[in-house]
């Protein structure tokens, strides 16, 4: 349950303090160039502790290639990589050891395996994406030699809407701000809830280009399905669209419908996806993420014994998550394609023939 | 492709127009009472054809279980289930043989499996979720073993937005709407566009009552990240939300955060779902579909061959297709729980010593 | 549970004395041609009832294609295949009703399922093989596309052994011996037992030639631990061995090594797999059969509430099981390596570079 | 495909000469005690280097557990351990670097995966065993819980069987000898091998006692079936058994079947399954190892552009792999019971009411 894909799979492992985090990535297709820099590089973009806008927490999240890979290309076997875990202080959690943060998965975590490991959300800690980033990247590697891109970046803070995305501005910007006209606006509005020891959410918008047709294996594999799910599974995420996402559901099927020409689909309301399947248009999703659960004002919780108590957290985290979730969301949608591609190349026969009958 | 669920587990066949579909269910514990009475009704309350509102497509939907029962009850072997289909009709769809309707998957399966199977959307037909009802009914029966229902309705049609649940009143109505008071003017819509050519889309709200704490696999079967893959299978499916879902994401933190006093959670914000795993309340997902893509007016497309073309379907098909989507979605939920409470089974050692060590 | 194989994957459902017996194949590549009659030949092949060798029950055993193929093709969605049970004579068993018979899975599924499905060994029977028979046949037909055929006969039977290997004269055979000359006698040790209301155990050598260099996926889904599982879970069977198998065991290094020239493989005690992949020369595995539980002799045992009783069966039942088990190890071995071809299609960054960059 | 398990799954990685090898265990269940030393004491075992029946090589094959484990106990979460390669000597493989070695897995991947890691064999090298063994470790003290303990030994070195089965003796036994009486010999047929420049082959016997009734999934993951899968991956398996295993072939259905009293079953030759589930007898199966492929003298062979060479290996090699081969069987054996009774735990209502409905 630490794992996902089917032929693209990978596993992650590790907890916010214990000694390193890490991912086993099986299923990469020998011959594959893996750059390094590269890995890293993507690792740094998700990395916190930069600026004013994410936690203090400082992570060097140095990246180191365990196995998988010889002579800079993959081999066919597992590529395990592993992040040691430098700046774990403990110490900043045992004021919270046997009490629920609100908003914290603390609570079902404990009932569900009958033990608290307190040291800063243990597994739920979204120190755990920076496996995903690892992976993703190796994914996105993948899928470059099929001239698949994906780019992510923040759509929305705190109901502030870009109007335009540039996905290239959204690289450069400290919250991955897809619009700088409003940037500014969302800005202010994660310092205001910062100064006022609370949190903003936001979404993301993220999308592929240069996706082949086919992608996605109906019923139960379905490209959007699994899209939904490998969002949804980010920390903080409440709610994936796909295309035009809920608006869909308020148009008409005259206004909604992607009419086809000989150039191609007139619009891309669907999102690049008919019947689960890939349509060759840009594939685009988003996704909500609730505002970080770690506020720093007095909040009802019990403890571990069903006293009520009252909490007031210390220590470094995120006002805004969803900066960091757009590097997360590129890297699980990159993952999410990397499968579909592979699973996609035996659909037909002919595809096997070319294969095996050269 | 066609399975889904780990332990509770479903595989799905059969297309629109062929012989039969039907499911095998594999991993129900034996002693279940079967109630094929309970299952059959399940697919009445899917069946078209039925009001004004839906096709008028009759399909019996009589539903025979081949395999896994014995006496009434299951007997840990799998659970097959087939229903014959009987109205194919598959004329209808000559005029549109080798032609891709928009917003279809007709130009997707095409070009995935090189394959043209026009006989009303092959096996992309919501047709297959006669199966999944099916199958979710077999997941009802499990559930209310351990005092946990799953009700589902419509909550939006085109807009127009229900203001209050009411899952009892929905049962009855015609399309399944959760609030009367806002019922006909949904049905004003939905009968507005049947009469245009067109169709509208809607909004469905499911929710699980009972559910225990502990169900929900981290990091990569979470409960709500799986409950999002279910949905989105479904056809029509564009956006699925958790909770508060979007709203969310425009919330603070202090805000958001459910509190947490002795008597159990102060809000619901999160839906029932805390980092992946159920926090023992009302269980609650969105999902939200596009029209129906199936309209009667003239619309640009292409053919197999790249030809550009003007379709203008006919046949019977609904207008609004979220009523039944409600159904699909109630089914669904089920099957997750399911699957879920079987997978948690084994979370903890002192649960296995209950089984093994009494 | 009752699935086998990832890419592709078979589900099999139903009793030996239930309403109907049947399969759902799921990855069959879209555009494979789907021979009909092939599959109800090696059904037939399958078929008791035949000969004095084999069970008197009579079962027609027609298959019926309920989904998946269109215009005689595989469409790319799920193959569900069902046969009815005509001959079930339940009365046949009501004197077994409470009893566990010694050498069968009444025991066991008793205890585990807590349900005594006393209908001639429910799921248990050899019966489901009709079903994995079927779902070999597709197996068969995608084999052939690339040149590979799989052949299978008995080897040895009650200790007879052949001396050489003819499986052209196997097929014709009553009991699928692969060495005319000894056939006679094992045929006497089979009717022999007959008569003193006993039966016979046996081997069978299975086959494929044609096998391209490369399927099987190291570390845990080697194409000889994936074999072994395959023949292992067929009815009876007790021992599988990959090659020269436990003889290697006694062999020196120097001895068991085959050799390569620039010719190939100067032997093949490997039975073409090497590291769990396949090397290009013949796969060769042997199962080994039990004998037939069923016997007509008066044994001790204890039903279902622990008292002691003696069992003396009746009914019609194989003397031999071992000749079916060679038509099923055939269809095991297609499954097998039709997955396996499948998964390595996507072993190396070329092959996808052939199917998506053309 | 790196992976082994469904509940109780782990995944390895990492090559012979590569920087570490290692695993990830996901399903064990939170709260079980994690015994490092025993962990430790198990990877000694199985650790070559350690007198003149094995390798010279010298592995310390120190552990690392890096997550999953919090005070002592299993949290729930993934258990990642790691063992860094200390003595690499990439440079004893040079002379091969092109040659494919005859018994060896070069020539297999390199044409499965088109790369040439000549490192000791890389992946497919025997060292990857240890990570089994770790984790088979963790399987180890989770079964122990309920009482049922895997023990294995060496019962057959080039021909030469044991004569009886002394469990506790093969744990002192240089060679893993079950028999005392036949270790001389058998001892002595490994150094005249090693002498030889040559090597031998042998089996082990391996068993479980303590194994619950029911344990083991009908069809196609019984319990049989998944312990030849498991056996038959290690590293120069050939052949598996369960129970009697060809033997059963070759006796009549009277003298095979084992009769059942009010005490129990008569006799074993079943090996404690029945119809692929454990019926509460001593589990046993056995596994056939070849002769180490890496021997001490000329042998034809190609190189990877299919020119003929004489090979003549140098290096530190087990003349007998089966010694190590039976601390690995152990391990597969308890890592393949700990899988079956996480999933039976489900198989019975009244199993899921007792943790559920308390």
């Amino acid at each position: 349950m630490n794992s996902f894909g089917i032929k693209f799979r990978f596993t992650t492992f590790g907890e916010s303090h214990g000694k390193a985090i890490g991912c086993v990535v099986d299923g990469v297709p020998a011959g594959l160039k893996i750059d390094e820099e590269f890995i890293q590089s993507e690792l740094d973009r998700r990395r916190p502790g930069k600026s004013k806008f994410a936690t203090a927490r400082k992570e060097s999240d140095k990246v180191e290639i365990l196995s998988g890979v010889f002579e800079g290309k993959a081999t066919g076997t597992p590529i395990a990589m592993v992040i040691f875990n430098k700046d774990q202080k403990s110490r900043d959690y045992s004021n919270i050891k046997d009490i629920f943060r609100p908003g914290h998965a603390d609570f079902t975590y404990y009932y569900k395996y009958g033990i608290r490991d307190y040291r800063g959300g243990g597994r739920s800690s979204a120190r755990e994406t920076a496996a995903r980033v690892a992976t993703g990247a190796v994914a996105k590697l993948f899928l470059k030699e099929f001239g698949i891109e994906v780019e992510a970046g923040v759509v929305e803070v705190a109901g502030i809407k870009a109007k335009k995305l540039d996905f290239k501005y959204a690289r450069e910007s400290e919250i991955f701000a897809l619009d700088p006209s409003v940037e500014e606006q969302q800005k202010e509005a994660i310092l205001g809830a910062k100064e006022a020891h609370d949190s903003v959410g936001g979404a993301v918008l993220v999308r592929a280009r240069g996706v082949p047709v086919g992608l996605g294996e109906p019923i139960y594999y379905k490209l959007d399905a699994v899209l939904a799910e490998a969002l949804m599974s980010i920390n903080a995420a409440k709610a994936v669209e796909i295309g035009n996402g809920c608006e869909a559901s308020r148009l008409l099927g005259s206004q909604n419908n992607d009419e086809i020409t000989a150039e191609g689909f007139v619009s891309n309301n669907a999102g690049g996806i008919l019947g689960g399947i890939s349509n060759g248009e840009e594939v685009i999703a988003k996704v909500y993420f609730k505002p970080t659960p770690s506020i720093f004002q007095k909040q009802r919780s019990i403890d571990i014994d069903g006293n009520e108590v009252e909490v007031e957290l210390k220590g470094r985290h995120d006002p805004f998550v969803a900066a960091r979730g757009s590097v997360v969301a590129e890297a699980m949608m990159a993952l999410v394609l990397a499968d579909m591609l592979l699973l996609n190349a035996t659909s037909k026969l002919e595809n096997l023939q070319k294969i095996y009958n050269a």
